[in-house]
């Protein structure tokens, strides 16, 4: 089960004009049970509907069978997707497959096909993937709920015309389409040429996609514990349920955000994991908190680091900078990996204090050190501490995130759901190309 | 040569709330004069030096030989470095190699070795990559001036036992160490084992260090244009050397950051590169402005961003989140590809817009279009434009930005050359590292 450590967001911990104060606590808790009920709406309603896919038993099904047809047929999986259609599936294979996985073997990938996840219409990186792989030996997914997504369009436009060139009829067999049960531009193709396809639940949304076909599906194409994610997801889900600010860390984390922002003037919320392997969780929590909250004026801006790195990078101004920020560590108890693999020896009186200490170790002591720095230094931090980073943890921090942003969304009381802000730049890109 | 447009940073542009008035103009100009003044004193005592290493016609003295040697013996290169030590490096690899170097093969790098930068003390990771390369055909480098951190000693002592362990008295021979000339941890190691070795100049900063030995050397392992990067540096170098607003771009770009951070409460300042390849252009430049700037409670927070994944990401907090940020797009005119490689075809009526037209044609119609709409939104930004992506205008880029870091430095009157904030860190990571 995850750990969740709020000391450092307190008053005791880093001081009154950083830290929450017993009278801040009450203040916030005064908003609970409206939230809440907010939220139980929004479940009605299925705009919360990433909340209760989890439960449904129907959730895996046909996937495994797919990915087992696929992973078995091609020796590379190419997501085609942007934003949410990508950023979960990227987030779980950072952390659930081994390091450098597209550059092991195949037998060291227990047969597994490679996996790339293109979310962007680079044309170098583009061609230049298209140019890496055997497209004789390549499955393509393509993932957009209304297909009209003009990034995955392009690519997909691209890949077929490569397909159709390169295996003639066989091309249908060589695409996954995940998008829309029943309407979108890409529903019609999958019926027309009888494409194999899953369905997205019409009313979740890209950012919160990530336990749906979306992360799913290419998840168990590389080989990951998809059963675990979604069981995991599933406990999360339990544990955010009460309408209780004491016990439910999802409303927590909104609760204390939402607070420190609009009272404290803390706009910025920065995540550092501790590990190569959750570094994209940074990513998947920015644009999950981004896109979902910053509208009307409202909305922190979330911002990205890796520890122990950006110590070297960030932390410098974290210290001495404006005090602006709430920083949330994600920390790992456990590494996969048996510690005498990075063990140091031979240190001399300089290094004494890392003789025999392996880099998990070293990892975990510069983590806590700069938690405890910034208190000193009146930085409000919270930790969450993955026991081991497995596919049951993993699955438990999505669903941890998305209730704590809804809930967020409430307490700001705006519809986290929704993205109008990005219409104006899709009208002004056909715009420009229609023209041009 | 770089092409920098400042129009959406005036008031004509995005309004008087974000933009610069002609008022705010004069007001900034006021300030030149001493700013520059304090540069050249920094210059004289060697605290810039940054800025004249460029000019100094031993920059490359050594590397060019080195790299043959080291390149034509060995088959992975693997940098040991964090910080300042890898992020150049990092950026630069990332734009200069080909895309998905490392999963050619070897004939496909002209020989060239595959490159690992390990910024990070990641168990998982480290573990992976020593079991992932063959230690008999791999050089590591290990960069760090003090020779004291924390991480990169850590790594070099995991990998020294390896190494002795595998090929016994030839372990000398897979080293490069790039550190102080003198002073330091490693360098009594260089002269006892005569080991291959480069010097840092002694008062040149980690993050203002890639166009010295710190990052050249491994550029030029890995077969990069080394003398074009410099020319491109030194090239930039005269475009800001004038004491004027007007006609030097880092001054601009120094002092409108620090104006409307100031004066017009943006806090935060977002990179968002329209290329993957320069993608990492962002990491290195937050690096740079935050542990330049972040210090006595000032201090812009940089965020990182790509085009145009991003705008399924952040984009919807740019344009109806707090009016809190600057954005810097990061452009490219031509892409180094045959447009004809992503060209869409077969598109139907819903993507008409699209029809004929290649990837990078409608990823800069995405960055034209955001750009636009931010505008609309009264949000500032600026543009930086690569003509092409090459090493001459990266070694503008780089050279551009150090200056710019250096001039706002000068405007905060704080000192962008130290880190006295990462000190207390530090400190508890050895007295946690002692005691368990």
């Amino acid at each position: 089960m995850l750990k969740i450590d709020f000391k450092n967001m307190f008053s005791a911990a880093v001081g009154d004009e950083g830290g929450l104060t017993t009278t801040d606590i009450a203040a916030i808790d005064k908003s609970t049970a409206a939230a809440h009920e907010k939220l139980q709406e929004w479940r009605r309603t299925q705009d919360a509907i990433f909340y209760d896919i989890v439960s449904d038993t129907r959730i895996l099904e046909g996937i495994p069978e797919a990915a087992k047809e696929i992973s078995s047929r091609f020796d590379e999986f190419v997501v085609l997707g942007i934003g949410g259609s990508a950023l979960g599936l990227r987030c779980a294979s950072a952390a659930l497959l081994p390091p450098y996985w597209n550059l092991r073997s195949k037998e060291q990938r227990g047969g597994k096909p490679r996996l790339f996840v293109c979310d962007n219409i680079d044309p170098e990186t583009f061609a230049g993937l298209l140019d890496l792989v055997d497209i004789k030996r390549t499955c393509f997914a393509v993932i957009s709920k209304s297909g009209t997504t003009t990034e995955t369009a392009s690519q997909f436009l691209v890949v077929l015309e490569r397909l159709k060139r390169t295996v003639g009829e066989k091309w249908r067999e060589h695409l996954v389409i995940i998008t829309d049960p029943e309407r979108g531009e890409l529903r019609p193709m999958v019926r027309a040429e009888k494409l194999r396809s899953f369905a997205i639940p019409p009313k979740l949304g890209g950012r919160f996609s990530v336990l749906s076909a979306v992360g799913l599906l290419p998840a168990a194409c590389a080989g990951m514990d998809i059963e675990g994610l979604v069981a995991g997801a599933r406990s999360m889900a339990s544990r955010c349920a009460a309408a209780s600010l004491e016990t439910n860390p999802a409303y927590q984390i909104g609760a204390y955000h939402h607070y420190l922002d609009t009272r404290k003037r803390k706009a910025i919320s920065v995540m550092i994991p501790y590990s190569d392997a959750l570094m994209l969780a940074s990513d998947w929590y920015s644009q999950l908190w981004a896109e979902s909250l910053g509208k009307q004026g409202h909305g922190q801006t979330p911002v990205k680091a890796l520890g122990s790195t950006d110590q070297h990078s960030q932390v410098q101004l974290y210290m001495e900078g404006p005090k602006d920020k709430i920083f949330t560590f994600v920390g790992v108890e456990s590494f996969r990996i048996d510690d005498k693999a990075t063990r140091v020896s031979g240190a001399d009186k300089a290094f004494s204090y890392i003789e025999g200490k392996d880099l998990g170790t070293i990892l975990r002591a510069e983590q806590h050190a700069t938690t405890e720095a910034l208190a000193r230094a009146g930085r409000p931090s919270l930790t969450v501490t993955f026991p081991t980073i497995d596919a049951h943890h993993l699955g438990e921090f999505f669903m941890l995130y998305e209730t704590a942003t809804a809930y967020a969304g409430a307490l700001y009381g705006i519809n986290p759901f929704d993205q109008p802000g990005v219409e104006m730049g899709k009208k002004l890109t056909k715009e420009i190309l229609t023209k041009g």
